[in-house]
């Protein structure tokens, strides 16, 4: 069971481990409502999972501590186990899939732990990893379903109730459950009228189902952005605890994570994850009543692949006007070019690349197609430059 | 005269109106450093610039406060002097060429000032605001040579002195060296044995110039990405204070202070701007002595326009062997394509975009360049890839 006292004990044992992150407050993102950004991608490691995994492995008896422990994961737990175990001075061995992002692996050694890479996906890193727990006498640090493990994640919700005497609502990303657990258990022992809500993503909604069908239920598939809550099943331990303890549960779509990310880098100078971002995409999007309120957004994680924040940035220029993709058809004569580039100089786009096809299906044979990608200023802009080729006579298609 | 007096009375009356930053500590950015970053990019408007600005607003007499204040500036002064006017409770006007990105002006009207949009280029609206100062009498904002400004800028010395007992050195970003006097001027008055240095962008090193050749001087022009450091000319009072209190100066390149962002993102999960990661590059590229000691790196904004993040990050990426443009020469006939698709796809890479094009002067008649963009996981697997299409008799060309 699961008791206050393990909790608080946690965070002794974390006092000068961990950092004790900040709360943002910001009126800002969500008007009409006060934000406050728990910053635990700012924690070591770039994510709140240094917490459990280091408590857990803190309580662990001096013989199960020189056997060493091993653990399954391509992301934050990883690091979590790597760094709670380097330091309380015992070994590590992540099992990986070969397929994992090199930089996640650079990461995972980086904390201190062995890292074994296994042939194919995550299940047969996990399997090996049991294999190998059996074979050399490891304990097995789970990520989610372990009451240490949870206690550890819970300190959050203390800091939090220390941090901030006129709380009405935190929302805490779910994946696993251990998070939401700890915190919601905390929060709610505590200080009971603050209310306490789970968000996860639509394309992976394991806990969401569960909790609306009054039983555990095990998805077939998971697509999200947010593949740090990409959990396929929650535990037996995280779900009778998020049942208990979460005032409600919502999904938030990719799309709306794509923009929390945005707005927290923007408005905030933080890089946030998809599993990180997914309080505040509830937030701004209301998925839970925040006017007038005064609210926790947990943002979890911050370890997010370039190539994705890459990804998410442009998709984001898109939605906002701020980039723009041209297709023109000309007639293929000389000066064409010139004229559509005067037009758009003129009005301060900017080109970012030109694709020029002269032979296509659906021109006519004197015709040509030409495609601008263009750097812009909002959606009005956009319209000028439109209605500016409009009216010079250049034939827009889609 | 700058006087400690005069800074100490800044922090006093900044202590409830700004974010007191904390200082994130790593030992993992420059190995065999402890380098602390003290984070302005987290300050309330993104930047340190609120500090001076409210104080310098603070100390205005009840009949100019009534008059109201005025600046110009596209960037983190006008955000400033915005956000200080309406917490001082005054009306603020700020001229903004109408060419400023559309992002600034909504932030600056954001945080409270009125917004002047001016024909033409930064000079114009300069001479706008002076022209308005002196039409209806508003006080004008420097933004750096100021007695008051430097004052209110310094007060992050005497934080950074407060938040660590072991400093050994500080860099400074400099731009028309009001951030740099100020904190200079009050850990050197405090606790000369502590190392100061200043950083400028290579592309606009004005006060690395003037204080090289012990005379103020003024650049031409001037190219870099860190905007807001950006500056032709130092002022005489912030000459005169970095000239006494800095240790040295030194400059980073474009490359540098976008490796320098990136890492920034990476490993700490912030968005610093161009000027606000000058001091992490001089910290990374080894500008100044900081091995075996503990450094704090002023991150001082991170108000960096989005469109130009998506750049140094693409660039970030290509520079890491994370993204790849192949370019092949084809014959151009049926199941090309397909066989190097498959080549590309057996080694695990992720195609972008493909431009095929069967026109060229530089092939032969029958010949075709491909040009594919690609995900890659580092310069390993860029190598593999290349090979294996040699390998299978495609012709790579730059």
């Amino acid at each position: 069971m699961l008791t206050l006292d393990n909790v608080s004990r946690a965070s002794y044992v974390l006092k000068n481990v961990i950092r004790k992150t900040g709360l943002i407050h910001t009126s800002r993102m969500v008007p009409g409502s006060e934000i406050f950004l728990k910053t635990e991608n700012l924690q070591i490691t770039g994510s709140f999972k240094i917490r459990g995994a280091y408590y857990r492995i803190s309580q662990l008896t001096p013989e199960e501590k020189a056997r060493g422990v091993i653990a399954c994961s391509a992301g934050n737990h990883a690091q979590g186990v790597a760094m709670g175990a380097k330091k309380n001075g015992i070994e590590s061995l992540i099992c990986l899939p070969d397929s994992a992002p090199i930089s996640k692996v650079e990461a995972t050694k980086y904390y201190g732990a062995e890292v074994c890479l296994v042939d194919g996906v995550y299940d047969d890193a996990y399997r090996r990893a049991l294999q190998l727990r059996d074979e050399k006498g490891y304990t097995f640090i789970h990520p989610f379903n372990d009451e240490n493990v949870i206690a550890g994640q819970g300190t959050i919700g203390l800091e939090l109730l220390e941090q901030l005497a006129h709380l009405d609502a935190v929302i805490i990303p779910v994946g696993g459950g251990g998070l939401a657990a700890g915190v919601a258990y905390a929060i709610k022992t505590l200080k009971p009228e603050v209310k306490v809500y789970g968000v996860q993503a639509s394309g992976a909604p394991s806990m969401y189902e569960s909790i609306k069908k009054r039983e555990k239920i095990k998805l077939e598939r998971v697509s999200t952005i947010a593949d740090g809550i990409a959990v396929l099943e929650p535990g037996e331990l995280t779900f009778a605890l998020c049942q208990q303890y979460l005032d409600d549960m919502v999904t938030v779509t990719d799309d709306e994570i794509s923009t929390a990310i945005l707005t927290l880098i923007e408005q905030q100078k933080l890089i946030a994850e998809g599993a990180g971002a997914v309080a505040v995409a509830a937030a701004m999007f209301h998925k839970v009543p925040v006017t007038g309120k005064n609210v926790v957004c947990l943002v979890s994680g911050g370890n997010i692949d370039v190539t994705i924040l890459s990804r998410v940035i442009k998709r984001g220029l898109l939605k906002s006007g701020r980039s723009y993709s041209l297709n023109i058809e000309l007639i293929d004569k000389p000066g064409q070019l010139k004229g559509v580039s005067q037009i758009i100089a003129d009005l301060g786009g900017n080109v970012i690349s030109i694709h020029h096809e002269r032979t296509s299906e659906n021109s006519d044979i004197n015709g040509c197609y030409l495609r601008i990608i263009l750097e812009t200023r909002n959606f009005e802009h956009i319209e000028q430059i439109r209605d500016a080729l409009i009216q010079a006579g250049y034939k827009l298609v889609l």
